[in-house]
């Protein structure tokens, strides 16, 4: 057995079943070695910023890593503003990286780079197999990480690839998540017993499931706020869920959200700061004088504590019906339009994906009691995300359709991966929200104190040319057609729900 | 003045006049002062690499360094791939990378990342900025680097960025191009006259204007050949000029084509490696016996070494009609017609960038004979710098057409570079050659001995769905058509070369 079938074997033996892929030269051992030992399904994306932000969105539905297949250090360095924001949304990947052979690496061909270096950045695990008879083990250890929620990237040179002698590595027994310690609990009890103003601030996977349900019922028993952070991984919400709001992204709405708190109990959750820095304004979302706790870390069993801490607290089970927190309200006429159209629309269980940086809030804000679904948020600030994470989740969740908020800023960033949606048949909308302008730029110009000059206009308006969004999902295999009004996005969203495979819908605003 | 202000007073002082970018909230203050202080060309492209990748071209025809601007570390590492090939193209450029706030880099909001950390891979210099007062005098730093053809990176937190006190950083004196030590030129000389077979291997500037003439009269004068590198940043070639073949990609054909040479005279080249190892071949080109010699180092004034060795040699001056070299035939008949047609149509002063894998190699034998112009090949193996090259080539050298040979799987790395041709009314002339697949991975995958079963022919098809890429340019806003035959494309080349702006053709293979 070489190195690279010893690889395979591990990764199957070790319970990847998905390999999102951009392979070149290095890596043809191991993709030969796919085909002698069937059972990973390989995804191939056209560059490697879908391929890492496809495995992203696959952690966040399926719950267990996906490998990633790239090629040398350039490959890996196309896709680490996913595996950034990835490593942001806590995502388990096991990365592959194929590289120079051992003894050619002195040579310096063109391709060799210090691909350890660029991936030390997002990986928690970060190795270069030295032998094919380790690589096995090396896959295993890497696999161990994936599962915890964090990236492991295993470079593998092309020697180590097809030398012989190469054994399977087993599993690691995973260790249970680790429970917060009582105290936690004590703490976060006596907080929310003071009847202060308390806020939960809910991370992780304090956003799904029981957990939620619990957060829900503690809120009610002791009149204390839930909020998500700004940008999660995933949330389970709509009709029959716990309604959540997020900390907003702007720094002036998110400080007087979170002013009148005293306590704050930070669930899977880390302090809330702002985005960017601002002259003369805090980073520090939360007064000074606000006390945090901390009931479970993001690496910590949130739904234990805050099942222990709803049983302290006595708090009775409630319907999420009795929320009785207020709704946040859609800025703009247009955009309260597209998000109630949105929001009647959204087909039960259906896996959102929002990249739509100046529409998006406003369609959270009313989706609340829209069907039951999952809603996936860009979480490191990278964009080009939403399109491969859309990929990945339809993946991982099939019979769910996936709904694909983009912005035409962010989509551009890797609209290569509408062919991979169009090559594997899922089941995606993608709705693109066409202002023409890096709108959120604009913004920030004028919290700048600046007026656009000319310059800046140009560098903000993707006008001249308009970019047809139809034309280019026609050229990638997707289903196009564009809308100018909420009847016509209505009339389109339900054509594309008819459909078992992807559409497009570009949105004029 | 802020430290912005003076950032872009520096850069104009030290003769930047252009800059690829794509900002973000850290950059807003930088962008303002470009409206405030006019005199920079700013050019807005909607992925990084295609940002990086048009400086690179930039360089190799200006000969000066343009900047970037570049937005947080995940930013920076969107563009990695092009500047990868930039820096084994000796392409100078000045990147500034706006980032966190000093301040706000320890709350580690989302979009925090190891910004110095990425960009090392592929700097000469990396700073990260710490003072407003000073950042005008680390830009003058980093132009100077950039000047001497390497990559530098000034990372500049958002706080400088707005602080005052901003102080305008004067040009640094720029040393001249170190020049070879005597010996070298008399070792290169005695190795001529041994009358032994000699190579003269051609690299950097020893590939343009009278460096190459004089090569060529070294050869002619003393029987030696002369060949460029595999993948060359900038080659002079075409009617009346010497006509130089390139080390071939392929191991076998490389090593049949060095086999001879008993002496290898390196002109700001290095000695040839193969691009990856495989089992049982040389990394090493050139045979065991063949003594190296370095003429000029890349770093080198290899035009001051030629012209001494000429004159040492006293050779006669010869025009290059008289080469006498054998040209290499190109393979196969679909790829031979093709070649001859784009090498007759060829308009004069052309700037051909080269990314077609599968078909350049014919298309480079063939047009020897074509109008005088520039050749810049992909030089560091990560797909996905042509379209971005063409970009800055066309920037650079106005009054020039840019034919851009591509193909399909490089071509969609970094598709979104059409919208900036388009944009910018660029003269280029696209050529995608479609053959619908990583034509070179296949050939790989023979070589290591494999039948490409279902997974791996999946991997490198780019068929299913096919890519349709008149509709992709059209939704760019880049007039396009489609070609099935040599008659077709030969029409489509003259209805480009009749366009001010872009235009692409999708040749079908």
């Amino acid at each position: 057995m070489t190195g690279a079938e010893s690889l395979v074997h591990t990764l199957l033996a070790n319970g990847i079943d998905v390999c999102f892929a951009n392979p070149g030269t290095s890596e043809m051992h191991f993709v030969a070695a796919l085909d002698r030992f069937p059972g990973i399904r390989c995804v191939l994306g056209l560059q490697e910023n879908v391929v890492t932000g496809a495995a992203d969105g696959y952690w966040r539905m399926a719950e267990k890593p996906a490998a990633t297949l790239l090629h040398c250090g350039p490959g890996l360095a196309n896709g680490l503003a996913n595996l950034h924001n990835a490593r942001r949304a806590q995502s388990g990947i096991v990365n592959i990286v194929g590289d120079q052979a051992t003894h050619h690496r002195a040579l310096d061909a063109p391709l060799t780079a210090d691909t350890e270096g660029w991936a030390r950045g997002v990986s928690a695990w970060t190795r270069t197999a030295t032998d094919a008879t380790t690589v096995g083990r090396d896959a295993a250890a890497a696999v161990e990480v994936g599962r915890k929620g964090q990236i492991a990237t295993l470079i593998v040179p092309a020697d180590i690839a097809w030398n012989p002698e190469g054994s399977v590595g087993q599993p690691f027994p995973l260790p249970p998540v680790p429970k917060p310690a009582p105290h936690a609990i004590e703490n976060a009890e006596r907080a929310l017993r003071s009847r202060q103003s308390t806020l939960l601030l809910l991370g992780g996977a304090s956003l799904r499931g029981a957990a939620l349900v619990d957060a829900h019922r503690i809120a009610v028993a002791t009149g204390a706020r839930i909020m998500a952070q700004t940008h999660n991984a995933r949330i389970e919400r709509g009709r029959g869920r716990p309604r959540v709001a997020r900390v907003p992204y702007r720094v002036d709405q998110a400080l007087a959200e979170l002013a009148p708190f005293r306590h704050l109990i930070l669930v899977g959750a880390t302090p809330p700061v702002s985005f960017f820095a601002y002259p003369g304004k805090p980073g520090r979302l939360y007064p000074p004088e606000c006390e945090l706790h901390v009931l479970a870390r993001p690496e910590q069993d949130a739904a234990f504590a805050l099942a222990q801490l709803a049983d302290a607290l006595q708090a009775p089970r409630v319907s999420p019906a009795d929320d009785g927190i207020d709704r946040a309200v859609p800025s703009g006429a247009e955009t309260a339009a597209l998000a109630e159209t949105i929001t009647a629309l959204l087909p039960p269980n259906a896996v959102v994906v929002n990249e739509a940086g100046t529409c998006g809030p406003a369609i959270y804000a009313a989706s609340y009691c829209s069907a039951p679904h999952d809603w996936l948020d860009l979480t490191g600030g990278a964009i080009g995300a939403g399109l491969p994470m859309a990929v990945g989740a339809a993946i991982a969740a099939p019979g769910r359709r996936v709904v694909s908020l983009e912005a035409d800023g962010s989509g551009m960033y890797t609209v290569q991966a509408l062919w991979t949606q169009a090559r594997e048949r899922l089941a995606v909308t993608t709705v693109v929200f066409a202002n023409r302008t890096y709108a959120i730029l604009l913004a920030e110009l004028a919290q700048v104190g600046a007026q656009p000059g000319p310059t800046a206009r140009n560098m903000m308006t993707l006008s001249n040319p308009d970019i047809g969004w139809v034309h280019l999902a026609t050229g990638l295999g997707v289903e196009a057609a564009r809308a100018e009004s909420c009847e016509q996005l209505a009339g389109l969203l339900r054509t594309s729900f008819s459909r078992s495979g992807p559409f497009l819908i570009e949105f004029c605003l």
